[in-house]
């Protein structure tokens, strides 16, 4: 006796032919699978979830708000009726940005009590941080914005031993300092004041898995993601809530920036990658927010990778369809790792070590 | 009937009584276990495994050298007929670990073509890093060495708002780029001299999960991981290893500095934990590099995390065993993750935010 057959003799079914229980249990389990998926992303949270995210009439500081993701951030915000502060270095830019977030709440009826600000600072300095995030209180009569979005950050590809470690320092002042000077001056200013708010850092795939060419990148984004892990369960002391989003490829300025040193069997390993457009990645984020969810990703490569590398104490997003993805992931990355494996060993030859 | 009989209907116990059958379940659960973990781990790898890590004859670069897990492994090391090379700042700390390296050795045959050296070097700073380890090369007539060990490290728990900037660079300082610039000499030396050898990171199992007092640590070692991750993939162009441990709490020296800033929350949820001595800490690392383990750690709650967090490409120690440990922390990482919310909800009052 089968385990099918075991499994049909508890239902109505167990008279059904042979011929008919293979296809039968293939589809009920389809079924199962599409259920628990929807039940796990949005259906069940549009039916029975409450919204834990909602900007309207408060304060989101958007770094890296001029150009990419963060723009996009701002943009969705502000069309939701948040208060929004972009700050990067770049006036020009920022002036753009600035136009199209105004742009995007203008048919709102509450557009003209929206203040939506364009700061100039260095994230990567520490004094520039804390100015910049002192001038957008100050805007907003001395309180502190309600939710931190840690957008700023770049990546660098190369090989480990052809980049020059100054690379290596940039790219973590940028992505992981850049972020917790920003981070930790708000939570101090928010826990003062007794704002429940969220913080928002942004990793990426390449914080949770890596390969050839990332060494610049791949640790900083880690980093982010420990950052994370920690004020998740520190934060509770005041009530502010912490999440971690890992996109994918972002079809942003960055991406040409990054393509121009990657290596040639990095690019090999990505493959055909669809990059999503910015206002996609915000979108991902934003409806993530909505749902509460800790660790948060794009798509379904970024869900097998986020669940696959969640640590022992990280929650799940939805427990059955993370223990499904888990399972695959379990199963499915042993034959990626020996792809790209054997990507690096066959390319031995065109990257010879030069005195 | 049960899920229990069906399985039964296959083994010849089943004409059984009710009765006998669950506690023979559960002997034959807990002899598959043991069976399964004594096969993975130790039993199974010392009947038909290679051992891949030979120290004898090689050269093996230590930082951190001079105390705790560093002075640990050099012993070992030396013990095992390598020649070692420890790096640290404090001469006189070094003097007495170089005495006691040399003691470890002396019974060996090998004993007097043993080359022990100390060097008084800063790992923070990237000039003093590459400096150390040209001086160690000049010594073995220019060769680059077969091992690093990057064991500097340091821990200052504190709450994120009341901790100063300068203590989370000062950290990152250390413990990431402290390897990062010895790692990045290293490597680039090996690989123009075809020295097929291995890198080992020291990271903790604060860099794959963390909770309250931790932020200025955990980053940190979340940042190696991303780096063995990147390179475990990349130095296979050169036929260099890599390694990373994430040992539990250790006794030495940096430990009792780390318990005098260590919040009281946070002592408390690590409980009566066993920190294992320095050389309990080196024999764990030293065996599971004879597997040729990539991810490394020195005890059962260890490897439960370290199956939690592997993500999706790194390679499982043992498939079987890791399996099992995975699917125990997917469930038992709950209750864990209440329990450190529940504590620090429960001291919110302990934690006022001062002005």
């Amino acid at each position: 006796m089968s385990f099918i057959d075991y499994i049909f003799q508890l239902t109505t079914y167990s008279e059904l032919s042979e011929k008919l229980q293979q296809p039968l249990v293939s589809l009920l389990l389809l079924l199962f699978l599409t259920i628990s998926y929807l039940m796990g992303n949005s259906l069940w949270h549009k039916l029975f979830g409450r919204n834990k995210f909602l900007p309207q009439g408060k304060h989101a500081y958007v770094t890296g708000g001029s150009k990419g993701l963060g723009k996009a951030v701002a943009k969705l915000l502000a069309s939701k009726g948040a208060h929004v502060t972009i700050v990067a270095r770049d006036k020009e830019h920022l002036q753009i940005a600035l136009d199209e977030i105004k742009d995007a709440a203008k048919n709102r009826e509450d557009y003209k009590n929206l203040i939506f600000t364009a700061i100039s600072a260095d994230v990567t300095s520490y004094e520039d941080s804390v100015r910049a995030l002192n001038d957008a209180c100050e805007i907003h009569n001395g309180r502190a914005p309600d939710f931190i979005f840690a957008c700023a950050g770049a990546c660098k590809p190369g090989l480990f031993v052809e980049q020059d470690i100054l690379e290596f320092e940039d790219g973590m002042q940028l992505n992981y300092y850049g972020t917790l000077y920003t981070v930790h001056e708000g939570v101090k200013r928010m826990a003062r004041q007794g704002i429940k708010g969220k913080i928002v850092l942004v990793s990426s795939i390449l914080g949770v898995m890596s390969f050839i060419g990332f060494s610049q990148y791949s640790p900083t984004k880690y980093a982010l993601k420990g950052l994370a892990e920690t004020l998740r369960n520190e934060l509770l002391l005041y009530d502010i809530s912490v999440h971690c989003y890992f996109p994918g490829t972002i079809d942003s300025p960055g991406l040409q920036q990054e393509n121009k040193t990657k290596p040639k069997v990095t690019s090999e390993i990505e493959g055909a990658e669809d990059a999503i457009l910015p206002d996609q990645a915000a979108k991902a984020l934003y409806k993530s927010l909505c749902r509460g969810d800790f660790h948060i990703t794009s798509d379904l490569g970024g869900n097998i990778c986020r669940v696959a590398s969640k640590g022992p104490v990280s929650p799940t997003n939805n427990f059955i369809v993370d223990s499904l993805l888990g399972g695959f992931a379990w199963v499915g990355g042993i034959p990626f790792r020996y792809y790209i494996d054997k990507k690096v060993k066959d390319s031995k030859a065109q990257y010879p070590i030069s005195d």
